[in-house]
């Protein structure tokens, strides 16, 4: 691993992409953070293990035996709207729509010691403070505010495991900064399986978090130190677990005790201040244990420096923001460089420096070969993410699809990860698209792992008879819903994941399992119901479920989709379901009606994840199985349509504001959308070479790939109107078809748009 | 680890040792389970890891919301009177007075599948079985019983870190063998933080069971397989903290789906088994990971031949019991013999086959050079088991003391253990008596460990000012009663310990620290109080506390031992304690009172540990504070009275029956004060190269040393009423004085007693 800090810091010395001006600038980690973006405004470098963060009135908190139950909102921890910070803490999900760590939250305070962290309403009665905006800077690994009651100014700044703080006080003899170990982020009771501090000397603390929730069964460990010795310590522990306690009176463990086990621990640490005295807190984690966040801690953060700390995270951004150089607007380039933030934050690192990482079976591996990462909602990031990847990441898509095949061998299930959480798998979402970043990984030649063995894990998973309806689909060619939940968008993805397995077994050159898989990539055709011309519910009879309501989001049969959206998710087959669904005749209109449907009021009720703001007609972007939706008309007769609701999107989605985001990031694929579209090109399908074109929404971008060559995308006369495509040439000649491949764009070249604001025919 | 083992079976297959028969038969591991012994009946190896016994009514169980509060009197998980066995868990103390463990239940069954253990009461009401001792063998390393209920017969084996179970069935296809991770002994609500379960393959389980308690933060991690793989299997899960589910619902979890986390899991396997077929399953433990627990499966259980393994395990144990050979009628031998067995089962071997450990911070360790014990009962066993390994063990003696430097190292509180129970410190009973087994191998030359290291960590846990009283008893010279509890026994047991400090000084050359505290040593005259002739609680201002019962047990100032007992507390100065109390005119008929007395009823209403059996006069034989007390006559006019009163305690105190030992085993504790008492010598001040002399219970004793020499004791004449010591003679010598020491022994040699049925003078 030093090796590789090594040759990673000569890359920065040496950055080979002159660049005029500093892309950090256009990062606003702010965008997302109102409503229903889900992201937050902390501290964190590209894919690191910490994101150091404030914790607004996320009140997954329990107040005098209150649970808040607006669990959904906080996701991130942190709501624009909020008037009042409770801490930082040092992990956060970057746009998920469901809840998990906010992994020990540390708090500055001076006054009268208190433990409780008090209610928004009424912040005197806790810990927590007022804060305002206009007091708070959120760049790229860099997060600053003033907390008003204290006059403390908080700031922050991270290493890939290392959270590093920076408190500056007013005088005082009274400061405490508080290690809150009860606070989670969707805290409800009995989250906390157990937590242990052990305070080491008078600067070191350690120990560890243990949660149930999303993560069935999850331990982070830490090591935390002050860079100046604290005078008093002390615990409160507001555990019911404490049983056996007569020998430990033989301590006064109220002070100064240097060990405290529970499942509701609150430390404070006692300093006098002079002054615009600065008190540092590095605070490093680890999967596997106090020993490895120690060493995590002396390797990645040795000094004090908080400036040279937020400096190096700051480059490491600055090299990932370069790799695609754009011209274009400021608030084009504020939307696309935040959209490439927070595109590369998950998945994220999960490994010490030495290599060791905490398995699916709960024991310490290491890796060797790859850097393993977890957070992998690959429901989502299947389609554009990791896609996005293979073309400007693909070294760490490569770890990752070997962070998957670990997975594999350490699941209980034998199976690839379908949301990956900290070495547990959540089972978020449905299908098992794993598949379709192995396939599109294997398809456009990125294999830094073994692609027939990745591959068997992706056969073996897909004759899961257990699996989610998956033995009636493999039986019956379908999942009747009578037997199994989800039972349309079930068959459709699974049908999906089997054209991925397809692909690559292909490329592989095993014919025999491409048969078999190309053959049941057909399944989408039995959900396929000609009488109302949508995909319907089948019962395990072969008949088609009665009572069928298509704009439902909570149609029995559906999830995160009605069927009007899931009607059109065969990414991998285009024109037969266009054949399918009676020709463009009466394809086209049916997705023109898409964008401009009236919705009911009932609609918006029943829906989670999206506002009225995240949706065009029924069309709604805020949930993934729209995403290829707008580049189906490439397969009509009017891609010029492609190009317009393509641009549509790009504007009405994405504002650089913190309610910017239409709907939940949802760990970066909401950002690769934007990201590629705005380049022009899109992979409808990942598990193809091909990216079906669009509308450049920039003017020129240059792509500098990880093999040494270069992409350009030139978008002439292009602007707000001017979003159709009149002519499109590759490397000098005329491209006379609406797709480019990956070959053509890693093989370096120059692809140029030409537009104008008519569009053709 | 592996060399180890290598040389091991080298020296069991040429043992050293001519010997006529097996000393195994001897053994009855069924003394002390009935009563107040605390022992339990099952299988281990000598100092084995692993303690496979039944569970009987232990029910610290919840059954039907309620939870058994009886729970001092099944600290091993078997009490003899019960009538029902509700499996069989793979960890238990030995002896003690206070509970924990139970590890991984396993309860074979035939018939409709219950996973409710029902009650002792109702044993038809769930999987527990009646049996009858009739059918039942205890043997050291084997244990059988034949289950009425389902006619199946139980067969116990194991290694030090695997538990080899045999079931022989009657025909059945409705076989299911439970593995119960709701059960543990003193299982209160909530003991259980986290128990997790993975299903491998079709033989083989893993997991770990995390528990708070008497330990305050345990995890035993297990590896078990099946000799034949089972058709089906499945949870129960009762566990409250299941919140999210909502994706659980994609796999039908009730049956034979694979991995289970929570605080309330039972598993079930389901067999088809032909008449007399035999299942057997090896069942690994470790402290650190399922992939260690793997290991140690692998490597001390590589066949599944049931009779070599308990073979293998006999074969360690006929080796440890051969090293005191001696020649008496049958009842002593089995008193003699089983109290080796019960003295060389504590403390237990820590630590992987591979050399990797827990720590007490909770992290990994490995160690080098020694292997790492736990289960340090300390309070009890510095008196007379530590002394006795000093002559028998003394190898594993000096890895016991470098396995309680690593907790020191490893300590938060920087503590040598005062009682170490896996990777804890559960603080149990007063001082600090690490350094009295510390001291007495330094004084002894038992150092393979750095003794200076040891002195230092004996001196900083000396002056640790926060720990019970001792920042007073610095200041002072006595704890005082109003500041903190067990005033007099702490400052006793404070001065104790002090003597063992300068001793251990003395021997290394560190005058400074030896005339600190052999100054301090003499604290004990500042709680004698010359008006009352006993020991007293004393206040800070100086006073002595007024309102005094010397008999009460609960009186506060003492702890397990009235004030007549504990002004007997002053085992390295005897001489000077007869003095203070006013010389042997005034010193002997206080002893004698002592042994005599009648003791009111309320007494034995308020003291624990003891019964009426269990005491001689005012004499608690049960309680340690006393162990000494029958050799002070030695320092007074009348040695006669040790011999009388030693033979007397031998006599009526241990008995080879169910019921026949006194009190608490203590983890060896009892068993070595008879050893030693019945060799004819006792420690009476460990941290003394002295052992003074008694009346030997056996005809005559070979000591097999491990430095190859021998030592032999032949009492002359010697029998129930012979039990009077007219003469000494040490390698052909009359001995001119009433010890002998420990270099006397280990230099091999006869030691010679004749007896006479007259005491002298």
């Amino acid at each position: 691993m030093r090796i590789f800090l090594a040759i990673t810091l000569l890359f920065l010395n040496t950055s080979s992409f002159a660049q005029d001006e500093s892309l950090l600038q256009y990062v606003k980690p702010i965008i997302g953070t109102d409503k229903m973006g889900h992201t937050y405004p902390g501290a964190t470098v590209p894919f690191g293990a910490v994101q150091l963060s404030p914790e607004t009135d996320t009140l997954s908190y329990e107040v005098d035996g209150h649970y808040n139950k607006d669990i959904y909102k906080y996701c991130a921890g942190y709501q624009y709207d909020d008037k009042t910070i409770v801490g930082f803490s040092h992990t956060h999900f970057s746009g998920t729509g469901h809840s998990d760590l906010g992994d020990f939250l540390i708090m500055p305070t001076i006054g009268k010691l208190q433990l409780n962290p008090g209610t928004a309403d009424h912040p005197e009665s806790g810990f927590r403070s007022g804060y305002a905006h206009a007091n708070e800077v959120a760049d790229a690994d860099y997060y600053k505010v003033l907390l008003d009651k204290y006059k403390i100014l908080a700031e922050l700044t991270a290493t890939t495991r290392v959270g590093f703080h920076q408190y500056t006080f007013p005088k005082s003899d009274q400061v405490h900064i508080i290690l809150d170990a009860v606070y989670g982020i969707y805290n409800y009771p009995d989250k906390n399986v157990w937590t242990y501090i052990r305070i080491e000397n008078d600067t070191l603390i350690t120990g560890y978090r243990q949660t149930t929730g999303w993560a069935k069964t999850r331990t982070v460990y830490f090591a935390m130190v002050f860079s100046k010795p604290f005078k008093e310590y002390g615990f409160q522990n507001g555990s019911k677990k404490e049983v056996y306690r007569g020998f430990w009176n033989k301590f006064n463990t109220s002070k100064n005790f240097p060990e405290m086990a529970g499942t509701q621990i609150r430390a404070y640490f006692d300093f006098k201040t002079e002054e615009g005295e600065k008190i540092r807190i590095k605070f490093a984690i680890s999967p596997v244990s106090n020993f490895n966040a120690l060493e995590n801690l002396h390797t990645e953060t040795p000094a004090w420096d908080f400036d040279a700390v937020k400096k190096r995270g700051q480059a490491l951004w600055e090299q990932e923001l370069s790799k695609i150089q754009i011209t274009a607007d400021k608030e084009t380039k504020e939307n696309f460089y935040t959209s490439m933030y927070h595109a590369f934050i998950n998945p994220t690192i999960y490994m010490d420096v030495n290599g060791e990482y905490r398995g699916l079976d709960q024991n310490t591996h290491k890796a060797t070969g790859f850097t393993n990462y977890t957070t992998f909602s690959l429901w989502d990031t299947h389609r554009a993410l990791h896609p996005l990847f293979n073309i400007i990441q693909p070294g760490r898509n490569a770890d990752m699809i070997s962070s998957m095949l670990a997975h594999y061998d350490q699941s209980a299930e034998k199976m690839l990860p379908i949301w990956s959480n900290s070495a547990n798998e959540n089972w978020c979402m449905i299908g098992y698209h794993a598949v379709s970043v192995i396939s599109d990984a294997v398809v456009k030649g990125n294999t830094g792992f073994d692609p027939n063995r990745a591959l068997d894990a992706c056969i073996t998973m897909a004759k899961h008879e257990n699996y989610d309806g998956l033995g009636y689909y493999m039986k019956l060619g379908y999942v009747p819903e009578d037997k199994n939940g989800s039972s349309v968008s079930n068959t459709l993805e699974y049908a999906y994941d089997d054209w991925c397995i397809a692909q690559m077994a292909q490329k592989l050159g095993r014919q025999e399992v491409y048969r078999e898989f190309i053959k049941r990539s057909e399944n989408y055709k039995n959900v396929y119901d000609p009488t109302s011309g949508f995909m319907r519910p089948r019962m395990s009879d072969g008949s088609f479920k009665k009572d069928f309501d298509v704009l439902n989001t909570d149609e029995p049969g559906f999830i995160e989709g009605n069927s009007w959206n899931y009607s059109l998710y065969v990414p991998h087959a285009p024109a037969e379901l266009i054949k399918l669904m009676g020709g463009n005749k009466r394809f086209t209109p049916h997705l023109d009606s898409l964008f401009t449907m009236q919705l009911p009021d009932s609609f918006f009720a029943n829906t989670e994840d999206i506002t009225r703001d995240g949706i065009i007609g029924n069309y709604v972007h805020g949930n993934e199985p729209s995403h290829h939706v707008a580049y189906l008309y490439n397969w009509t007769d009017e891609p010029w349509k492609t190009q317009d609701h393509v641009r549509m999107i790009l504007r009405k989605m994405y504002l650089p504001t913190p309610a910017g985001l239409s709907g939940n990031d949802d760990c970066g694929q909401m950002s690769a959308w934007y990201i590629l579209s705005a380049l022009g090109f899109y992979p409808v399908a990942p598990g193809s070479e091909n990216y079906s074109l669009g509308s450049p929404a920039i003017d020129k971008a240059t792509l500098h790939l990880e093999n040494g060559k270069t992409f350009t995308v030139t978008a002439k006369n292009q602007g707000d109107k001017n979003v159709y495509v009149r002519k499109v040439m590759l490397n000098g000649k005329t491209l006379d078809r609406d797709y480019i491949t990956h070959t053509e764009i890693m093989n370096g070249g120059e692809l140029v748009f030409f537009m104008s604001y008519k569009h053709k025919k």
